[in-house]
This record gives structure tokens, sequence and C-alpha cells, in this order.
């Protein structure tokens, strides 16, 4: 069996390609069939004097999504999609498609998401998700060259994570376990066994947000490094989404073009990029008229309002020490801050990566733990990578979701994920 | 700052490392000290006659873990691990580990894993690890190399997977949710998209067991492919374990010696691999004494005798239909069997694939869910694959732990995992 992939290796050959049906037309003598096979799209091009009848009439009946067996004689044209084209021999009805949901009309997005398992295989589906694959296997042939070893970080957990309240939580024979919301602090204890670390899978927030941004279910790489400071973590950070996006530039450039996104603005992400602080980041906003207070953390709104003149991405770093999580290190220029950073990226995208520098000191852990009101006993394991030498490191997450929306133009994170969970999504 | 790994590069300059003590030792006027910095293990050398007093007396106090800054000239010396050694020109202490935990005595394995979070920086399990993190890379090479797209399945599910029983429960915004045991049907609804697809990630059971061959949290890989049958899906499998196998033992030598495997057993793994059916082994077990009868899943036992005089994985291929997952498609060529198979590895480690071509005809998957006692609502979506242009595919999953445990030849799984989650262990 032949696939629509490799056509160009048996132009002039006759082959047999099996696919689901997109679309048919017919014109009295000539009708048309566009074939996905889930490796590509092929026209294929029945004539009705040198074909069977019964060939001719099944491809009348043709419904989209039925799944159909073509054998035809591979030409070239450029202008047909893929640049091949299948004279058809013969043709085999191999599964029907009756009654098919998703029609060739405007569907509401309820609807949609209630037939994900479907709308999968449409255009604009097939696309955002492949560059979605790509984004992936890109960071980890990033990490990989680099040297990070991957370190699987565990799901359930008995610690609690950075934001308490918005936790999943399990019976786990007896006991109460978590789903974790980060990787992170595990994976700094791996960093004394291989310096760069990473971790990579799904993470968990039982938020009960409803915008365009928020998924309860998303997945996250989260890269560490011993010995690397606050400016080291920025660097990193530049270089990891600038690869990430001319990865994405390169290989998916059709899927792109479905999207119709305007890859120009891509084509500016090169590092150094820009930053600013917090507190620079603030002044500004006051100019513009914001009534941001100093020592509030910065929302939506705010990197809305920063980004909105902006065509690179921009790191806002050293953020007040409340508004920021209890593991970020003490800002030694400045300590009512920590050396930390969000980088925002342009076109109202907001946020895609927090990072920073771990508060590597025991004492002043153990006072954050407790001015957090985290129960200490939780992270007992996590006080001891102070107590046994303890070192400077940094690291960072980044948000796939986020990532994959601003690279393909996509408004909403829900369809850069095959099964999207929502507050008030748990189905397919 | 330099690093271990590229001590190559600087032979005869003078480096500056940071780093681990993983040891020292003295003899009056010569010191040793070796180095541990995440990218590999170096021999320092200290000379008393060379070096301030308060250099050589902070030797005498370092204890296994401090973090050091250590100068000194680069040299190359055959003998030394990593084939260079460090003339220390300088030296200072960053950070003191007093009372480690982890002593060069016999510690048991519960004492270990209540200190995995330390326990992950000794020589073995950084080389288990190390193996685990280059099989997941190859996996990942391997499928991306063959057009696979990758499809992330969701973890939270609404539907209850194969093993009703044993599933983990959480309260999901006042429904109920449950983790995913397996990723596979999700994935099925993306074949019409990408035709080859696979999921990788965590999966779930909440499982009294405690064997060497269980946690409650494991790693898997799913591919799954459209048009494929139960043959292609075997051949498949060789190639892919045979891959990860070769990409090992290229790329992790110093492990498997650090980790004593005997190679030479591995070396053997190419395709293609043997395969006997399931009333074959059945007949071979019983030629042997074994009461094992047609119609039960062989155990770890029945495997453990099949694979006995083994060397190379062998396929045990068309199980009984009662003894296996209800999506398995039913043998055209004996009905009472499915169109399945289970990887057997040698060396006593039994199971590591399960595939299967998957049932899709449609009034037979809803009777096989019917029979199992399963809710037909929960899989609604999932019938609609078999509604809506249905096609056959066919795929497996690789469990993550069980091939590394085979691969470095380590005896429990619970080693090949950062942070196992076992019955009766979730910390740290």
């Amino acid at each position: 069996m032949a696939e629509i992939r490799q056509l160009s290796q048996h132009v002039g050959e006759n082959v047999t390609l099996r696919g689901w049906v997109e679309g048919t037309r017919g014109h009295g003598k000539v009708a048309f069939l566009v074939l996905r096979d889930g490796t590509g799209i092929a026209q294929c091009v029945l004539v009705k004097s040198q074909l069977p009848e019964s060939v001719w009439d099944a491809h009348a009946e043709l419904t989209p999504e039925c799944v159909v067996a073509v054998s035809g004689d591979v030409r070239e044209d450029a202008r047909a999609p893929g640049g091949h084209e299948i004279g058809v021999t013969h043709m085999e009805v191999l599964a029907t498609a009756a009654d098919y949901p998703i029609q060739p009309k405007e569907h509401g997005v309820d609807f949609l998401l209630d037939h994900r398992h479907l709308w999968l295989r449409s255009s604009q589906q097939r696309a955002g998700l492949r560059v979605r694959a790509e984004v992936e296997q890109a960071i980890h042939d990033f990490l990989y060259d680099r040297d990070f070893v991957r370190v699987d970080a565990p799901i359930l957990t008995g610690a609690v994570g950075e934001h308490a309240g918005t936790l999943f939580e399990t019976d786990y024979f007896g006991e109460r376990a978590y789903l974790a919301q980060t990787g992170q602090l595990y994976i700094e204890a791996a960093c004394p066994a291989f310096r760069r670390v990473y971790c990579f899978g799904p993470t968990f927030r039982a938020e009960k947000s409803k915008t365009r941004r928020h998924l309860t279910e998303f997945w996250m790489v989260e890269p560490e490094v011993a010995f690397a400071d606050s400016d080291e973590n920025m660097r990193l950070q530049e270089e990891f989404v600038s690869y990430i996006v001319e990865r994405a530039l390169e290989r998916c450039g059709d899927d792109l073009e479905v999207l119709e996104r305007d890859t120009s603005k891509l084509e500016l992400v090169k590092p150094p990029f820009p930053r600013i602080s917090y507190t620079e980041a603030v002044e500004e906003l006051q100019s513009r008229g914001s009534e941001v207070e100093w020592g509030r953390d910065l929302g939506a709104t705010d990197e809305g309002d920063l980004m909105a003149e902006r065509d690179l991405p921009l790191f806002v770093h050293d953020y007040p020490k409340q508004a920021k999580a209890f593991y970020m290190k003490e800002n030694p220029a400045d300590p009512r801050t920590v050396l930390c950073d969000d980088l925002l990226v342009p076109e109202g995208y907001g946020e895609v990566i927090g990072g920073s520098q771990r508060e590597d000191d025991l004492d002043r852990l153990r006072e954050r733990i407790a001015e957090q009101g985290l129960p200490e006993a939780a992270y007992a394991w996590y006080l001891d990578l102070r107590r046994f030498g303890t070192f400077p490191h940094s690291g960072f997450g980044l948000g796939i979701e986020r990532t994959v929306a601003w690279i393909t133009g996509k408004h909403h994170v829900r369809e850069l994920i095959p099964f999207p969970r929502l507050m008030n999504r748990l189905y397919p």
C-alpha cells in the first residue's frame, strides 16, 4: 500500500491508497475525490468513460469521512495540493460515515469540543497539533544536544506545590495524594547527579478559571541547571525559545500556512531578548496611566500593556518577593525582590515562561515556607538539598500550549492540546 | 567555569571546576579529591608543598557531598577516571554536608528510598537513570524519524480504562475523574488525522501489588498506526525495541559498565524476533509439566518458564479473548482468540510490550463492552470512531521502567524511575 507522502517516488506508477474522503464533486463525465490518508491530501480524478459503472456509482454515494481504497496512476500536477494527482483506475468503499457530525458549516465551539475525537481530523486542528508535536520534539532535541538529562518528575505527590487550594486530590491507599503542579522541586534534587536536567510532562491546576490561557491539565517543560545564576537562566531561555520558533518556521511551513499565520513576526524572534526589571515595568505602566502599584504581581492586562508596542519577547525580572513563589532566591542587591523572570511574548499571548534562581540558603528557605503557611514536613526532603552540599541553581518552566498558541497564532490554548481539560470539560 | 565533560579541550590549561566531593584520601604530602560536577568525575591531586596551608587544611576537613570550587592544571592521565587529572592550585569550600545520610556502607532499600532525593547522586543510580533518559530520547527519535506525530493523551478522564477497580479517582469540580491507565483509546482518534501517532507519558494503576515489576505510576509509550494489522504491528515492535537497545549499547557504554551489565546478551537483540501463538505457548508449558490451562492469561511464572532457555525476545500472539482487553480485534481465523501480542524479553524480565489490532467493528465492540460490564456511555466517543469511517489499526504499549530494567540488568523497576511510587511510598 502506498502513502500520499511518498507519491513523488511513484510518478508514472499505479498505486493503491487507503484513507478518508475529505470531499467530492462531479461534473457529469469527470468527478473528483479529495483523499486524506493521514500522511497528506491527494486529489483523485475519476473519468466516467474509463471506469466500471459500479465505481462511478460508488463515487456518487461517497460522503465525508468514508474510508476508501483508491487505485490509480500517479501524475505530477503542480496545481494539485501536494503536487500530484491520481488518475483513478479502481475504487472500493471500505467503510461508511453516514451523518458525520462535523459538516462544512459553522459549528459552535462547545459542539466541536464535544466532538473533539472527530474534530481532530479537521485541517486547522491537524495543523495546530502538528506544530505542537514539532515543538515538543524540538524541545527534546535542544536539551538532549546540550547534555541535559531528562528526569521524569512524579505526578502523584504528598507535598503541595506552589498554589495550595488549586490541587486535585486523590486517595492513595489511605493517604492523601495531590497531582503535581510542577516537577521543579523534584528535579532540583537531580542537579547534583547530572548538572543539567529537565522534566517534561502534564501538570495540573484545579483552577476555576475560564480564560483563553487556562487549562486544568497542561504540559510543561522545566529545565534546571546547577551553578547557573539568574542571568544565565535568561540566556538559556532566549536561546531555547528562539530555537523552538525557528524549528517550527523551518519544518511546519505548510501547517502555518493552513493556519494563516503571519510568520514575519516570528522571524524576528532571535536572541538576545530585551530585559526590564519589574520596577521598570511598573514605572512604564504608571507612565501610561496604569494604576498598578509596586508590590503586586502583573496581570494579563499589565502584560498586554507592556507588550502593546513590542515586537520581540521581553524579560521582566526581579519581581517583589511577596508576589512570587517561596523557592525563589532573594535578590542580594534588593532583598524586597527575588531573582526571577517572566518571559512575555508579543501579539497578546502574554507569559510563556516563569523562571528563577532558587533559594539555596537553608534558613531563608525555611522562613519563606513558614511565611507562606506551607507545611514544612512535606518539604523536608527539599530542605535536605540545602543541608547537604547546597549549590546555586536556576531553572524555568515553559508552558507548551501557550507557546504553541503563540507560534500558531491561535486565540485559545484549548485547540493546541489534543483533548483539552477545562473546568466544565472532562469529555471526550 | 569549566566542566569535567570538556576537560579534553583544556589540557595544559588552568581551569576552575565546581562540584560535589565524592571522596578524599591523603598520604601525608599528597592528597586526592574525587570531584563530581554532574557532567563527569575528575580526580584532583593536591601536593602539600605547592599549596597554601589553608587549602591543605580545608581538604582534610572535606566530607562527601561538600561543594567545592577547585582550580588546577589539566593533565592527561590514562589511569584517571575520564582520562584527566587536575593538579590543584587552589580550592575553596562553597558548602558543607555534615552528616550526609548516605554513607559508603550497605543501607536497606527502605532507607535509600526514603532518601531518594539524595540517593540519585550515587553512581549506580546515575547510570540507571542516564540509560532511562537515553531510552526516552531514542523512543522520540525513532518515532519522529518515521513520521509518527506525537499526540498527548489526557491524564484526567471520565472514562474508565481497561482495569476498573484499580483506578485513582479525584473530584473534578463536582464530577468524578480518573487517572488514565492508558492513552491508547484517545490516540486511536488521532489516526484519521495523522495515520501514525503515539503518546508518551505517565499512567496509573492503583494496584495493591508489591512485585519487582510494579509501580503505581509508570511511564509508557503507545504508538498506534492506521491500516496496520497485527503482523505489521509486531514488525514495528521488533524494530522499535531493537533500535532502543542498540542506542543504549551505543551511547551508554560507560553507564552499562558501572552497572556491570553483561551486554553480550543485549547484542543479540535484532529483528526479527521469534513468534509463537498463545496456544503453542500453552502446549510448550504443558509439555514441561506446567498445569496452565488454555484460556487463562499467562502469569509471570509462565513467562519465566517460556523464556528460561531463550536468548531473544519472544512474541506470544493471539491470546484467548476472555484473557484480554475489550478493544482487541477478534481473530477471524479463530474467534475464541484476539489478534494481539505480548513481547517477552529474556533474563527474567518478562513482558515489556502488550499490543493488538483493535476491534474496528462497531457491533462487536459494543458486545465486548457490554460483556465486560463497562459503562457504554463513557465510551460513546470511542464507538464513534467505528461509526464514522472505521479503519483497521493496531498499536502497542511499551513500559519504560520494565524496558530500562531489562537493558540495565537491574532487578527492580523502582530504581529506574527518578521518584518511584509504590503502594506504600509517596515520599519524597
